[in-house]
């Protein structure tokens, strides 16, 4: 295993390959590779792309990727597809077209599939992305399929979210608004060569007003939001000339056209990231939420381990109302904690 | 504060607003007033309702809302709103008409907000079943805006999850059919007078038929599926008469037809969780993942409570790179089991 973990830092593509498998089956062992692992990551850019099945998403990765080996850089790609426990099955669709780098060896194309079980996928996608880090991908892109709650907390593993748009998809637009406004840090309006591209470019463009406004009037400026479990960790100061209004870039992803305008954009929140009070406090936060994500998940672990009895014999007094679930899980609590 | 749980189990509608609102909020006591209504709990019908935007989900309830009320049913109904956490503005749209309703002193609407955290919305959603149960409803209605992640744990609270679909949404079922597959007991087609209702009928009945397929192929027929943690708790036999096929109800929720048959079809499968063992089983499943929840969120909140200091020391080592995060979400496991 430890033989594995030294050849993801030799950059060998086959022993990213297969810890990428053990990382997203969580086979024994996985842990201990990422512990290996992890002193040598932080080097990568992580870009999340998201948006409205049918915006383009996929054939845009694709020309990103295309892009950014033009720039000569190494790449790696996390296909976040939802798939059912029944099936096993996976949504694949155009990300066909990706295939076409599949041979190139400075491109690893990798897909996760959705967990059953809560917070897994951020927490497999952010596993995955260290990985590809520690092979020595500069760039690496998260695609999800569509914009639920799941798709968005993947987006929170990444640097930068690019939200990916096309015209005419105005309601869902308009359902999604909230989760989006939170995460976007770049804006695509793909297909920009339809009719209503002008009017999705303001659409979009009254959303960052509205949300830029709504941030400030609350004191919450993008990129220092301040989580009450890590206030004081930031220190991000007020000014509003710290705050990342996200620009928004029209493309043609088919023809490849204002693709390089985008990774410019993609660039410049690279940039702002790692040059202001607010870029960097907000780095301190994504790295706060992966801790209490850890922490949540080895929790959880550990009591479905040494609980497991315990947990049976709660069931079988909830369902014969012996006790209520609330008490029930305050017991089950103090005995994890051994009171 | 026992005054409002007094109140509440006395059927005073007052008593449940309150009760219900503190229970939303977790304003402090609230765990102690749940525990007091629990023994008066388990009466309740309770009817998750979910499918695509723009199926007429809320038309739908509103014409369930009335067959249940020419029963004499007392009715609570939760409408689940996706929210943001910038605004706290909710979608309401069509659900305005359900507020016709709202002066029937038997009827009960109340919205509950995505929550920020995870699994915050089903337990929400949880609780307040069990308050409007308490407070003597013979039905409460679960209704969800989308059919996302979030959605469909929110039906899992349910014993019924009715599915409600629309012709001329081919793409969107398609995309969903995995998540809808494991979650529905009944399907309404509505808008059935519209073209493409036969078709939409038929893509149901072949989704029905792939998926039971599937089921008995793993040997994991509806209803009895056998999860590790509970395994032995059901002891669910293999009979295949026992599985339940969702049956299909064509409705025009705006006119009100083929709204009796489908309250039949949910009274029909009401019969089922309570007549057979494999009924009995999942019923045996849902008050685990229940406990299972309970306990997640109860070891959650008492880590993050406990373990505030030693988290944020925890964040910055890991950005100074001291240590990975796995090793350090381990530590916080074992400082906060005292180890």
């Amino acid at each position: 295993m430890m033989d594995l973990a030294q050849g993801v830092l030799a950059h060998d593509t086959r022993a990213c390959a297969r810890v990428l498998r053990i990382v997203d089956d969580r086979l024994p062992g996985y842990a201990e590779v990422l512990k290996t692992l992890f002193p040598s990551t932080g080097r990568a850019f992580v870009v999340g792309v998201t948006g409205n099945p049918g915006a383009g998403k996929s054939t845009l990765t694709d020309r990103l990727i295309q892009e950014y080996r033009a720039r000569d850089a190494k790449i790696g790609v996390i296909a976040v597809d939802p798939s059912s426990p029944y099936s096993g099955g996976a949504i694949l669709g155009d990300r066909i077209r990706m295939q076409r780098h599949a041979t190139d060896p400075k491109v690893f194309i990798r897909s996760v599939a959705t967990r059953g079980h809560l917070g897994g996928l951020s927490r497999s996608a952010r596993d995955m992305v260290r990985v590809l880090d520690a092979w020595g991908a500069d760039v690496i892109l998260v695609e999800t399929v569509g914009v639920g709650q799941d798709e968005l907390e993947v987006t929170r593993t990444a640097h930068t979210t690019l939200v990916v748009m096309a015209p005419g998809m105005g309601d869902d637009v308009q359902a999604l608004k909230a989760g989006i406004m939170e995460s976007a840090d770049v804006f695509a309006v793909n297909k920009a060569d339809r009719d209503g591209a002008d009017s999705t470019v303001r659409d979009v463009e009254l959303m960052i007003a509205l949300g830029k406004d709504t941030m400030i009037k609350m004191g919450k400026a993008k990129g220092h939001v301040v989580h009450s479990e890590t206030a004081g960790l930031g220190g991000a100061p007020d000014a509003n000339e710290e705050i990342w209004t996200p620009p928004i870039f029209r493309c043609v992803a088919t023809r490849g056209e204002g693709v390089k305008e985008l990774v410019l954009g993609l660039d410049r929140h690279r940039a702002w990231l790692a040059g202001t009070e607010a870029g960097r406090a907000r780095r301190t936060e994504r790295l706060a939420e992966e801790v209490r994500e850890a922490l949540r998940e080895a929790l959880i672990d550990a009591a479905a381990h040494d609980l497991r009895d315990e947990m049976r014999a709660a069931v079988r007094d909830v369902a014969e109302k012996r006790v209520d679930p609330y008490t029930a899980s305050e017991q089950l609590v103090a005995r994890f904690r051994g009171r």
